[in-house]
């Protein structure tokens, strides 16, 4: 087993700006990644809010050899990298692991439903086995409101017995903390590092033990959460949470992705980052008059956003 | 618009047959699809119940270009192109239509889950534009308890309007009998094929003016589905049904995929037709006995299974 520092902190599943036609903007997308690396977020590219599922191998492999190219360090990435075909998933997660990630986020496949943790855990463990690489650091993805397909405990258990170091933690969109809590008091004291999916509980997560948050919302409000997690020890604590978890809920009034993009596309004056690819919609001209009426009055911003034009 | 000749009868989603290190085996891919054709069973290469969705482009791409080298007729193709990924879905759409298909199984993307109608229907038109082939056929994949993101009726009255003949009919798996029967009301005379998912709805679905059946026991009992399909205005075919709906029954009480597998390794001698690709589970050895049982109560038969070896 080779050392290696663990990811911890803040990251964000990266948005993926698109051009007109729906093709990925590498450039576009270097420059926020620089803008969110400013401001110490890691970088969870190709996850949930990436639109990651809504691309193909070869497009998510063309953004990542460009954020190489662009000097971005490997060791600050944590890409998707678990797919619903099997050889996919070993694909992307080869190439990552070879260019020295600090881990991958891996989604259980999640075509077929109710299946079985037998099966569950020989699609993790042939991965793995095919990667053959002991830098791989896995963190499982569990976010049964969209991939309808839990990573129970039993199954983190097995694997954590089977591959020691290799899994490496987890990040929990569960929403449901007493599921987060039993992670913690089971799995974190392992050396299973806990990550929440939502900054709505990263303060309950850091104070169990858990090691920082992956949170689509960082893509947007970056610093807050930073600060938070820097300074979660101190006495206004639950009031910088609760800042957090209003400016959430502002978001959250609206679809999730289009909001954020929305958001950015206002900040940084250029439109194109609306955009959004089928099976999503972009907001309307109304719903993004109502997300900057409502951002405004808890007071968002957006420092510096003008480099992401 | 072309001419052609639309698709109908019986169509199975065709078992992938993998290798022990879950490689897909071409070979006894193409003997498989042979047989079914010579039974006159068309082929919905890479359904739900061929795995597809653990498949990577690359694969499914290499097996559909194997069929054509082996001389199975385009024409009697119905290959699944729906993908989460845009990119992925005009991928194999368009090379399938240049290949001279009968048509294209359309899933919607299935990873977000309560995506509007418009989402889908950007999905699915921007498919057809990209295609940009008249040739081309789509068949939507309406199946709920798998993909979670259903094909309501607005929607596909929205896109029969926009690429009439292009939008050529459905697979409903939904299992719901009043969704197909509004479906045969409402589309099947405007030139929009109903096919049911399940040979459980075959005769229903003829006898309400539909065109056939897609099914996942197509593969494994053909030639009693496509007798009713040929005789179901004669007068035992209620009784054909009857014996259809028991044998699908003993299948359906183990995991479908792995017990059809399970029974083609049985009648054809080769043990290698068990291996399903994570996170499916093959059917354990005391499975199989007690598979083999039941079937051997229902009269179960498949002739000339060592073709299949």
């Amino acid at each position: 087993m080779t050392a290696t520092i663990r990811l911890q902190g803040v990251l964000s599943p990266v948005l993926t700006p698109f051009k007109a036609d729906y093709s990925p903007d590498a450039d576009r997308f270097i420059r926020h990644c620089r803008w969110l690396l400013d401001q110490e977020v890691g970088l969870a590219i190709f996850g949930t809010n990436s639109e990651a599922n809504s691309m193909s191998v070869a497009e998510k492999r063309g953004l990542f050899d460009a954020l190489l190219e662009a000097g971005v360090p490997p060791a600050r990435l944590m890409p998707g990298t678990g797919c619903c075909a099997l050889s996919d998933s070993i694909e992307l997660t080869k190439r990552a692991v070879q260019a020295g990630v600090g881990g991958c986020l891996m989604l259980p496949p999640f075509y077929y439903k109710g299946v079985s943790d037998e099966g569950l855990y020989r699609n993790f463990a042939t991965i793995i086995d095919a990667v053959a690489d002991a830098r791989l650091r896995v963190y499982l993805y569990h976010i049964p409101p969209v991939s309808s397909t839990p990573i129970s405990r039993a199954l983190v258990a097995r694997l954590l017995k089977s591959y020691p170091g290799i899994v490496a933690g987890m990040k929990d969109s569960s929403g449901d903390w007493k599921n987060t809590a039993a992670m913690l008091e089971e799995f974190q004291p392992q050396g299973f590092d806990v990550f929440v999916g939502s900054e709505n509980f990263l303060l309950a997560n850091l104070r169990g033990g858990g090691v920082g948050c992956i949170t689509a919302t960082g893509n947007v409000n970056p610093s807050a959460i930073v600060r938070l997690y820097r300074q979660w020890q101190q006495a206004d604590a639950d009031a910088q949470q609760a800042r957090l978890d209003a400016t959430r809920a502002t978001f959250a009034k609206f679809a999730l992705i289009p909001a954020m993009k929305a958001a950015i596309a206002w900040k940084s004056g250029n439109e194109a980052w609306c955009t959004v690819r089928p099976p999503l919609v972009e907001l309307n001209a109304e719903q993004q008059q109502a997300l900057q009426g409502a951002l405004q009055q808890v007071g968002f911003e957006m420092p510096k956003a003008a480099a992401l034009a």
